[in-house]
């Protein structure tokens, strides 16, 4: 997901009734809210393995992640946790539980991960993935992971494997999720 | 929060490179990308009873709620859960964990729910709030409850009000959280 600028005929303000300065259009007076956005992802295990997606767009083109992505309009938090697996690998899953919720507040993200399971063993890469794979746990590729967050997914997910009842994880201790 | 009603001179069209219909500015072409919204929120708990606050403002005003709200930009989801206690009810709280992640597709809308506690015992009415009390169990106004999923947190926090181990909840079985 690309980041969109706001042409430059917007001006921060504060609106009437409102507590917060806004970006507001010169032109028309148009509020242009803006809200966290919200990230929907999965820890996907089969036979004690866990796919991984390598990312063919940027941020972090090249690099490792879970299948997780931004959540549309009208869907459920599982659902596009669904979809984005099925996007990025191609992947028919089903999702068990809440893992975490991790946020990201230096660039207003909110991540909700679950702990799912493939439902058939098929996966591809999809239009966003250079490659997917079900790695072994010592096989992860911890230095080549795309952002902290999937490092914490997988990390929480291990602590929990065999347990089917466990609280939602959120950030690691002191962990912001800023990109070193 | 009111609903941000897009000027007439914004059309539905798909942009290039994008999936999905959104809304357009005729004008100068500005994308109007939207996404669903994160609510924070707690359910809050002082020597056995419950935080309610009776709502100020629409939608429901004059029913009850427990503390929740809008996320705002570059909080984090408990950040925001304890400023909307403190907004509401003017109460300084402490979040434990995440109680359940509700999804409301037809409104766009994920709320967060926790577990929390008075840190001070004080309460009083913020702005949005006509009264906040601190209820017994059997005095909760199941029937003046604001929204579907007020009774959904109630419920499942009586669920596991003695444990501090136990997995987040999401909606209960077949409820999409619209109102009836």
């Amino acid at each position: 997901m690309s980041n969109h600028h706001l042409p430059e005929h917007f001006t921060r303000t504060t609106p009437s009734g409102d507590t917060l300065e806004r970006d507001v259009c010169d032109k028309c007076g148009f509020v242009h809210y803006r809200n966290p956005k919200v990230v929907a992802g999965s820890v996907v295990h089969h036979d004690g393995r866990i796919l991984l997606c390598r990312r063919a767009i940027n941020p972090r083109k090249g690099f490792w992640t879970v299948p997780a992505g931004f959540m549309e309009l009208e869907e459920t938090v599982s659902e596009a946790a669904i979809r984005e697996a099925r996007e990025e690998a191609c992947a028919n899953i089903i999702i068990d539980r809440v893992l975490a919720v991790y946020s990201i507040p230096r660039i207003s993200q909110v991540q909700i991960m679950h702990v799912a399971r493939l439902k058939e063993p098929a996966i591809a890469p999809g239009e966003e993935s250079l490659e997917v794979e079900l790695f072994d746990w010592e096989d992860i590729p911890w230095n080549e992971l795309a952002f902290p967050s999937v490092r914490w997914a997988l990390d929480q997910f291990r602590q929990v494997v065999d347990r089917d009842d466990f609280p939602a994880f959120t950030n690691p201790p002191g962990e912001s999720g800023d990109m070193i």
